[in-house]
């Protein structure tokens, strides 16, 4: 995975928006962040302290994620923000630039444009929990929320088991066309309904919401069930029920966030579970822990995002966007 | 000194390192420090948490310097560290780069070698002090540390008063003709001297080391000397008598700074004085403190360096390279 001194005779790399929705697919995406997680519970890959900032101009909250893996070595930052008032202008809210330096040296290495890979590596994310934990035989996927990230969830997610179905609930009910269209092309049912249904049915749930709120209640969740929860990733936010956790085994990408900005920060502040309930996916894919235990046991992913997966999504992008002839390149 | 929205239509602007060397001059860094310290004492500018890592690999030292500046519409960080093996690469052992984002829309603005611009920013800062706070008929320069970064202390220092000798001290006295030719060069008679001797005659002082115990004893300071301690902004480093910060007025760029990983933290530490006790330079600058109240009070600069400094210089010599069709660009 090591993208340092590929191309010192070249430049610095650049890898663009366009490029990187060219060349980077959804198994690279997952592999990438597959592996970043298991490196990050052996501890060869760590991500440094999160800066965000509400900057006080635009609305804007700003700030960068960053981290180091030793082995694939990889080091640098995603840098960016939400800019509310973006979308008038024809942009992105969300903006992010992947800055990428080589590590034996400290010399900028790659700029790769963060917008299509936080998407993918987001999607990864909770694609890698259900591979893991979901039960084999999980057959109805439900979708709450139904955004623009909502679609990556989806196209991840459907690639892990053997989906018959879909269905989904969105609090406004028309962008639920998002994921609709989605389901045709893929030939696969689609039913639009109540989040209490949709807990009845689902197998495998995934929550991609900006909720401030429990969605869910910890009752309508089935024996079973494999629940990733990958909309919260700030104090305040919540997409379920804080006694779901308590019922369900419990795993995260990084313990730090979980517990402070995760879904797991209000079990954590009501004392339902402890630190120690809440286990490392890495510790899973590394065979080090169990994941499910049981076809009857409610799992629960607490997908709250780590620079690490941005760095390693970016520098494959690069190294397969150099391989490809589609990287640029410039000198500083 | 906005910077943002010019060069949308070219792209993002690079300034490299060779650029920043011809485009950047000390009159351009002291101006742009300048303002930026004001700023940061009016509260238009804010210094974000800093990161600082040691990665675990190359011996190095890893992270950034970020902030706003929300008059100067200045926003980013500074990315880059120390890697002490890069020497015997040929390369500068302190690798930095700054990235510049458009306030407006968080989307990639500039890219700027931020090597050179360190330098510059960093010798700003302790001339900057000088200009302020210094006697006005300071005539004896003293120099305690003749490393590279020394070189860029003395010309701005001696830009700032009418000085008519340089005295200077280094552990290693063969690094001194780093210092020789250049007062050579200005035609400044030189002299080597011990450190007490350094005291006994210079009317302003500069420490630029990487001590990590006092090189200057209070008692050798005379009444109405400005020193600026420019080398310490790490915990446990340490350039003079913390006694001596009790005995003069004492300025910083950053109070947060000052007592945590700048010169302060001694004084701080043993409560030979309390934060309270310390002036942002910035407020001398604006005119709401005073500077130096009498001819032989002792005035004390702890320069701890802020990223808002870095952040300006870039946006100035981004400006200055563009207005002199010397910077070029690419998409993201």
């Amino acid at each position: 995975m090591s993208h340092s001194n590929q191309n010192n005779s070249k430049g610095i790399t650049v890898v663009s928006e366009a490029v990187c929705q060219q060349v980077m697919g959804r198994a690279d995406a997952f592999t990438a962040v597959e592996n970043v997680f298991s490196a990050m519970a052996r501890d060869t890959a760590y991500n440094f302290p999160v800066i965000r900032e509400a900057i006080g101009h635009a609305d804007a909250l700003y700030g960068f994620k960053s981290g180091f893996d030793r082995v694939g070595m990889v080091l640098g930052l995603k840098s960016g923000g939400y800019w509310p008032g973006n979308i008038d202008k024809g942009l992105t809210n969300h903006q992010s630039t992947v800055i990428l330096f080589d590590p034996d040296t400290g010399k900028l290495n790659a700029l790769v444009g963060g917008n299509y890979l936080t998407a993918i590596r987001t999607a990864a994310s909770s694609a890698v929990s259900i591979a893991h934990l979901a039960r084999q035989d999980a057959n109805v996927l439900g979708m709450v929320g139904a955004g623009h990230q909502s679609t990556f969830q989806l196209r991840a997610a459907v690639e892990q088991r053997n989906f018959k179905k879909v269905v989904a609930w969105n609090k406004e009910p028309e962008k639920l066309t998002n994921l609709a269209v989605i389901c045709e092309e893929l030939g696969l049912p689609f039913e639009s309904v109540s989040r209490e249904a949709l807990c009845a049915q689902a197998d495998v749930i995934i929550t991609i919401t900006s909720a401030f709120e429990a969605l869910i209640d910890q009752s309508w969740i089935k024996p079973g069930t494999h629940i990733a929860c990958m909309g919260t990733d700030t104090k305040g936010k919540q997409e379920v029920d804080a006694h779901l956790l308590a019922r369900a085994r419990v795993f995260t990408d990084e313990l730090t966030q979980s517990t402070t900005i995760g879904e797991a920060q209000h079990a954590i502040a009501e004392e339902l579970i402890n630190e120690a309930d809440i286990i490392p996916i890495g510790d899973v894919i590394n065979g080090t822990k169990a994941g499910r235990t049981s076809d009857d046991e409610i799992t629960l992913f607490d997908g709250t995002g780590v620079g690490l997966q941005d760095l390693a999504v970016a520098s494959v992008a690069a190294e397969l966007a150099e391989a490809k002839g589609q990287a640029s390149y410039f000198n500083l």
